[in-house]
């Protein structure tokens, strides 16, 4: 997600340091002792912020790490959320090609990628955060048991996403070609997701587990 | 799919002794042989026999063995191609519960699973022809290059197909949540499956490949 440049961005992050974290790496190994909690979500690409509030109030023992690498994106989300901000909630404002410095191995519960960018050129497929580049980091950070969890409403990003997840080590655990056709209480709908709805869209779905 | 019954069926199937195979089982091991082929494609639940018979005109160098368990349907789909019935196409009028008796190891290189019926209610999972008591035979009688493709109108058959799959050794190879929004005259479209286009409903599709 891109938006205007706000200059304010900026001063108001650094001015949160208990939501905003400057240095992940530091938290490395501790992330569940800092949000006291013995599950811990990460979601790439937290966009404006309504899943991660949304789900950290739904699941207030758990821990919820937000990474959106655009400044004023994650400036706008924080800001959006400041009065339901939660001593669970931590937002990561940096690009999440470093994700493996800031986890250690087998840190991460649940990782969740929600309406990520497609990349459809088949040259820049390299940046689709289900690139096998990517996969491989996420099977060292996910725990034992630990799972990837997809929303989105692009069909070309799924099916490559289905074909990369099966070839590098996960199975697929659950997959819904049209999510909500049936009620889940369990899953947050983002305003972004409720767009498609209001369309009559299908949410592709899925969850993938590390191959045991 | 059922039909009233024809009281022609019967004597009619068996008067067609090159393409109605009334005894599979002394064919295992021995279809290429028979087909004079070197790539054997079985298609499971052949119904009107619309795929079998133009994918054998677009393959005439592959062997394409039909399986309809239900006798009317048999004799419906023969009847309807008679006229361009080949030499590598045959069919089998039994269930394919049997199949393991009439292929041997690594004999089909290509196993098709076309709109097959859904089973929607839970306690039917069992007749689903991806099944994992189905995929455990398949994955024994598929070369080691073997692939199953499956097409699909049925979002729930589809998800549990997916799933089933890859909790039981196979990756998936390709994937397509609206197979025909792009041109594949690779693969023949069914009166069938054309009712779906025409009606602007998806299809499902995917390939497995056995985990190598």
């Amino acid at each position: 997600m891109r938006m205007r440049n706000k200059p304010w961005a900026s001063p108001f992050l650094e001015s949160m340091p208990s939501t905003v974290i400057q240095n992940p790496k530091q938290y490395a190994s501790l992330w569940k002792q800092k949000l006291g909690c013995t599950i811990l979500h990460v979601e790439i690409g937290s966009g404006k912020g309504d899943y991660w509030n949304t789900m950290a109030h739904m699941y207030p023992d758990h821990g919820w790490v937000a990474i959106e690498k655009d400044r004023n994106v994650a400036a706008t989300s924080v800001k959006k959320h400041i009065n339901t901000l939660l001593p669970t909630m931590v937002l990561i404002n940096q690009d999440a090609k470093d994700i493996s410095e800031w986890f250690t191995e087998g840190e991460i519960d649940v990782l969740h990628l929600n309406f990520s960018d497609p990349w459809p050129k088949r040259g820049h497929s390299k940046r689709r955060l289900s690139h096998s580049d990517f996969l491989k980091v996420y099977l060292r950070l996910l725990s034992f048991t630990g799972q990837v969890v997809m929303k989105t409403d692009n069909a070309g990003l799924f099916e490559f996403s289905c074909e990369e997840f099966s070839r590098n080590g996960f199975i697929l655990a659950q997959m819904s070609v049209d999510f909500r056709r049936t009620d889940h209480p369990e899953d947050a709908i983002t305003e972004y997701e409720q767009r498609f709805l209001d369309l009559n869209q299908p949410i592709y779905r899925a969850i993938w587990r590390k191959y045991l």
